[in-house]
């Protein structure tokens, strides 16, 4: 196997003030390519510590893959680490300052002396071109091992990875002819993790020494992913495949995709197949349900707007809920919930309303209703019905989880005749 | 200095499908009280990487912190690997079993054989129980080191950190007698990472070697990081003040808080100290803008809801926008903006009318009008204005700025006169 380890530079992720959402996604687009990710870290913009864990990685890798350091400000040290590292020193790139220098002067802007500094590179290694920034990603070569270096903007890491990375990855694989790791995730949704396990059963007797099975929870659903080491896409695909069989026969009722994984998605197909329109009215999520149904780009084909009604002024004045409802079921009840599903698909002329209202808390519940009750609403033109669910005590958590259940229910009625 | 590392164990963090909140939240609560997080690292659910991965970090570091593989599913071996590694074996705990079947029955469920299973625990270690679910802490020590287990779950594991994990890392440190590192954190809005670093100027001229300075761009803001490493709080604190003083000198002007870094809060103080009230009107973050508004719990003391216009259809239909405004200027302009904001504060009887519309792309922009563009308005009882941003190409940073500077323009009224 091709075995990459990532390697993320930077204080304000070991504070944990940044969250470290380059790693997951360089392994996430690694990955598909079938590289085998050995690691991920993460450590200080400190010389002696990079130093110290590039030597480490190189021992247990084929490459290692840096993001972090460097930005313009005196905190990245990154490269001038590097150059000592590979035994290098900078030079000055003209191509790259002419591209700076356009860059700055398209957005009106003059180019600062801390950005031209940018264009100062290490002779010795390949440089990978920044579409959309400043800093260069620049790949090192050290004893049939290799290093690329990009900075901590996710945007720019992102284009220097799918520019030029990948690429390289891909042809080096070949050319070693490594072994691939290959993946497949079963998307499940409205059935919790342990289930899931009780019903699979023991695993051992369906997979080996060069297979997995993986259980990942998310607020959005279940994602089941079996991963086999193999020769090859195609033998790897084939193990798959009978692995796949096996799990369907036991979970399949809860399996929404064996590709897609992100219900967004398979959402967003649904709705334009059938030519269905949504509109939300929104309490305790505020507009997430909303911000979550407009996610991918072309989402005007089906999302006709809603109404953030956080209050009962609201929901009287804004959405046309009865008083009467609200005096004698309270907001967080099925009435108020069907009424608010069925008075936003009608006011938005939508094919489904989808409604919201629960407590989210931390405050705010009682014995009948504690924080964490979430009644969940839909109305089609023929049709409406509303879900009670108990989430539990965080308001994050309750927020979250009352989108992905409101998006399962979306997606229930999609999927039914 | 109390040197503590986080592991991570987990295939789902490996492959990318899942993002590492864990290590960030506690890099963060770890660092409050004063300790230095030297390392996080993730590796596979595999008995080896395991065991070699505790050996490196024993070498380097006081605690290891170890996150992930203690669920009740198939593919956790973190348990039975650290029993391996520290010589121990698993013996039913009655009280954790008593436990776990009292939260399955107050909850109406049956205790399932899998979960039954997490009562099971090694004789050596100290519990660090788990008050909000299944799997529990355990604490291990060698050679006057420690190592504690906790589960991937979020939740639980920020339960058991805040009611276990600091204490013992707190009295450990005392014990010690070990250093700590303070930190501060100058949070600013409306300026960007290249300016204030220009701004600023050489720190080497009032920084040493036990104390840095990190710029730490996100959506919401910059944040200026100052740490330093001292005998004590009190000690560490003093050279923080001074320093603070030079860079408040230098970008004070763009410094909204020295306490709060987060800009809601700063929001949400001002909101209701000044008794205001805000509405909004969402295009094309679909309702991202009152999930903001919507995170902190108490947010229906001024968040009065809001419209999510998406279509032109929505804004004439529900904000009332004119016709003829749409026409003339388009759906994306200033006068467009300006018209949402000033009619969702009136419609919902708020203090503030704040509105988003922009092309978040990818596709749909212009020459005049490329995507990125935004205007974002801002409607009070005397005065409305908006104003353009142009954030860039990628549809989830444009939704995500867009939020970020309509906050920054709430912030920067509540501040003003």
């Amino acid at each position: 196997m091709f075995n990459i380890s990532i390697l993320t530079i930077g204080d304000e992720i070991l504070i944990g003030q940044t969250l470290n959402t380059n790693s997951s996604w360089l392994s996430a687009e690694l990955s598909k390519i079938g590289a085998n990710i050995l690691t991920q870290s993460t450590i200080s913009d400190n010389k002696v510590q990079i130093i110290n864990e590039i030597n480490r990685l190189f021992e247990i890798s084929d490459m290692i893959v840096v993001t972090g350091g460097l930005g313009p400000t005196h905190d990245d040290i990154t490269k001038i680490t590097l150059c000592e590292y590979f035994d290098d020193h900078l030079v000055l790139n003209e191509v790259i300052l002419k591209h700076l220098e356009s860059f700055y002067i398209q957005r009106g802007r003059t180019l600062l002396e801390s950005i031209a500094l940018q264009a100062q590179l290490p002779s010795k290694c390949e440089i990978m071109f920044n579409s959309v920034g400043t800093a260069q990603g620049m790949l090192f070569e050290k004893e049939g091992k290799f290093l690329i270096s990009m900075p901590g903007v996710p945007s720019e890491m992102k284009a220097i990875t799918k520019e030029s990375l990948l690429l390289f990855v891909k042809s080096k694989m070949v050319e070693l002819k490594s072994k691939v790791k290959v993946h497949k995730t079963l998307f499940t949704i409205g059935v919790g993790e342990s289930i899931l396990a009780l019903k699979i059963g023991d695993q051992n007797k369906f997979l080996d020494n060069n297979s997995s099975l993986a259980y990942l929870p998310s607020y959005r659903g279940v994602k089941l992913r079996i991963s086999v080491v193999a020769s090859s896409f195609e033998k790897g695909n084939k193990i798959i495949s009978k692995i796949e069989n096996v799990i369907m026969q036991k979970v399949g009722e809860y399996v929404v995709s064996n590709e897609l994984e992100n219900i967004m998605e398979l959402i967003s197909l649904k709705l334009i197949e059938k030519s269905r329109t949504i509109s939300v009215a929104e309490s305790c999520t505020g507009g997430l349900l909303g911000g979550a149904l407009t996610e991918l780009a072309g989402s005007s084909a089906y999302f006709n707007g809603g109404d953030q009604v956080y209050s009962n002024n609201d929901k009287i004045n804004r959405l046309g809920i009865k008083t009467e409802t609200l005096i004698d079921f309270g907001a967080v009840s099925k009435e108020t919930a069907i009424e608010m599903s069925e008075n936003v698909r009608v006011l938005h002329n939508s094919y489904y309303g989808l409604s919201i209202t629960g407590i989210a808390g931390p405050d705010g519940g009682s014995i009948e209703k504690p924080v964490g009750t979430v009644w969940i609403g839909i109305a089609t033109p023929n049709s409406s019905k509303a879900i009670c669910y108990n989430f539990g005590k965080n308001r994050t958590v309750n927020r979250e989880l009352s989108v992905g259940y409101a998006l399962s229910m979306i997606l229930n009625d999609l999927n039914s005749m």
